[in-house]
């Protein structure tokens, strides 16, 4: 009897559990999941049979390696930064180990061990990064078996609200951590357009956006996301003259965000000492000059010249003019911020949340160069099984099912972006509703 | 007899060496200059009696800890991440300690261990910091005495050029260390103004300017520089309801810097993968959106709006629109940026550099409220006698003779803040030409 052991029974794991929990009996195996808060863990397994929660101290080795010494198999949900350590402990104790996170620098210091041991350690099967990957790579493999050339790759994902819920003028609400909702994008982002590689700060970042459109739903802001160089080889387009992966917003949402980051609402790296009992506008207007005579939101004007009304809307619905006292006044601004829209922008029980992908490429073939759009849109139920959670847990939960059943061999440190992994893996994610639509067009 | 010794014998050391070595024989000191390079070291002593030129090496731990046991005092001029490496070796062997740079955290966590020991360290001694805590320690402990309020208090510093060497168009030269330069004001600013807390980030820092006016010297841009609410406690000035330390650039400057800033030029927080052979306008250009059909001088435009022909004509002047090859390809944004800048901006032996300092004080007297400005100018006489090295170099070396002499009784961490210290450095500085020059109105 194989053993799976989850690590994390938060937001984004309802699906990922009910999939592996579901099979238990069917498949013989045994489902361990593991939390700091037992009573959660229990909550989300329901009695299933074959399935057992258990605490977990991450901080506690001892205790943490023994359980992890129980599996075969181990899928962390975790946040990123504790990836590592896990991964160090399965590779001690000769376990496979899957997340929906980023590959790390600090995992691929481990590939060549996690090789030569016959380990199976697979990152970036969730969403995006994950569900990006395997629909790219299918379209790029296609292409590439034809002769065709890809000229341009851009691939665009947003997590946010089904239309239903948009009840803001933001149209947006937390459906995923807000710490790095906030954070998002304070590197300089890095892409490649028509051969010329392109560098975007931080400040310039809410700016620089293309709207993108998904029939039916309307328009929608993409900004460039990080180091989208860096896919060049991992999809083997080392000579693509155009790629770029972004994030979506609903439109307008850039603009308005923008002024935040433009007044450093937005910045980590420091600790404020506003008053306390200070208010919203007090918030704003320390980042704001001084003036004798104009008002807060007169000063704004003058240092935002671009500042509209569905802006201007958008500043004012978080409360920013109001003599309201925030919810918390020490910490860095971007720690200030997010108390408050962790207030404003939570998702409440009746929302629904919405995924958002889409890839386009320019593919030079024989006829021309083609243009080829595929999107995913995906609704969630509620605000417990959101579109987040499935498009992130099952991609991971099929994975680990179908590595299990030996019907994916992998080996070494993988990304999913072998037809071997990702053929079976959208194939199943269409029958849960998890499925692309393409038009193509010269 | 005392021992004195130097470690750095580089640009800023210039007029500390001169002072110092000059009385030695007649005050019975020996003074030691050590530095990696033997050969500077002893071209800047120029043989004068009691003086000896030593090699040194920061590494070397045991051979550093031999040198600074044959003196009483030590003087760093070293790179300021060496300071706390030397405080240590001092606190150790027992020697006194002086600096013009900033006290660290580092140097903070030794002030109990350097009191017990009966040490003297003095940091902060050189221009800014240093001329301006003294010039402005003397204003308001006058102004103390007579039990006036002291409302407003913006200081405002630069390294420039004197203006017969403005012979470029930002008329700007390094006069100083041009990594700092470029990387200037890379953290959030902070300041008081009325009463109110302001923070300005980064992206902001040089639009939030003030033209700050030398009778007979013409406009200079001031931008706020770094935390100012520090100095409220170290100044006595608490309750202050405004208080602003700044950096000058000749007018103008700021606005051209900030199209730098905006296009994420001064960025090192990431390597550039700039192809073999990159032009100064592909260097640019990768900062700009990608078109079709507009140039990059169309591009830079559009992003820049206020982008007017004297912020153009400097970019031009530094050859961003020229197809010529970039001196180094490899590295940050802002090490590319640097080689360029130093080959632009590289102070020529027929160049004299200028330092301007201007205190703006708001006191509430009995007769109501007095404004007074004190500025100071200082002209260099070459690119090796400039007034930088003069207005650093001299008050450490003053504040080191005084010491020896038994004029200060320092004891423990200290800056150059009390009357006893800085009263006779100032007077002193007046003998060679740095004087304050005040003006005050109702």
């Amino acid at each position: 009897m194989k053993t799976i052991l989850i690590l994390g029974a938060g937001k984004s794991s309802t699906y990922l559990i009910d999939y592996l929990a579901d099979s238990c009996i069917e498949k013989g195996r045994k489902l361990l999941l593991a939390d700091l808060d037992l009573a959660l863990a229990n909550a989300k397994l329901k009695d299933k049979p074959n399935t057992q929660a258990v605490v977990l101290d991450t901080e506690a080795k001892e205790s943490r390696k023994a359980l992890i010494a129980q599996a075969d198999l181990v899928i962390s949900m975790l946040p990123a930064f504790l990836h590592p350590v896990i991964a160090k402990d399965c590779l001690e104790l000769g376990k496979h180990f899957f997340t929906a996170s980023y590959e790390s620098d600090a995992l691929r210091e481990m590939a060549s061990e996690i090789e030569s041991k016959g380990l199976f350690f697979l990152n970036e099967c969730g969403l995006d990064p994950g569900i990006d990957h395997m629909s790219a790579m299918k379209i790029i493999h296609e292409a590439k078996s034809k002769g065709e050339k890809i000229l341009s790759f851009k691939s665009y994902c947003g997590g946010l609200l089904s239309p239903e819920s948009e009840d803001n003028p933001w149209k947006y609400k937390f459906t995923w951590n807000p710490r790095n909702v906030v954070l998002a994008g304070q590197a300089t982002s890095r892409f490649i357009e028509k051969g010329e590689l392109k560098y975007v700060p931080y400040h310039q970042l809410f700016k620089r956006i293309e709207t993108i459109k998904f029939p039916g739903l309307g328009d929608f802001d993409g900004y460039p996301n990080r180091d989208s160089l860096s896919y060049r080889k991992v999809y083997g387009l080392e000579e693509i003259p155009t790629m770029l992966r972004g994030t979506l917003r609903r439109a307008g949402f850039c603009k308005a965000w923008n002024v935040l980051v433009q007044l450093g609402l937005t910045d980590d790296s420091f600790q404020m000492q506003l008053p306390q009992g200070a208010t919203y506008r007090q918030f704003l207007n320390a980042f704001l000059p001084w003036s004798e005579t104009l008002s807060v939101e007169e000063k704004l004007s003058e240092i935002i010249p671009e500042l509209d009304f569905p802006t201007f809307e958008k500043l004012q619905w978080l409360g920013f003019f109001e003599n309201r006292k925030l919810p918390k006044t020490e910490g860095s601004p971007a720690q200030i911020l997010q108390a408050m829209l962790e207030k404003d922008w939570e998702l409440q029980p009746e929302d629904k949340d919405m995924i958002v992908m889409q890839h386009q490429f320019e593919i030079k073939t024989e006829k021309g160069i083609k243009k080829l759009t595929s999107s995913l849109v995906d609704l969630g139920k509620d605000c417990v099984y959101t579109a987040m959670a499935k498009t992130v847990g099952l991609p991971l939960a099929i994975a680990v099912d179908l590595f299990l059943e030996g019907k994916i061999h992998g080996k070494g440190l993988q990304l999913p972006v072998s037809s071997e992994i990702y053929t079976p893996i959208l194939k199943e994610l269409e029958k849960h509703g998890i499925r692309f639509i393409e038009e193509e067009w010269m």
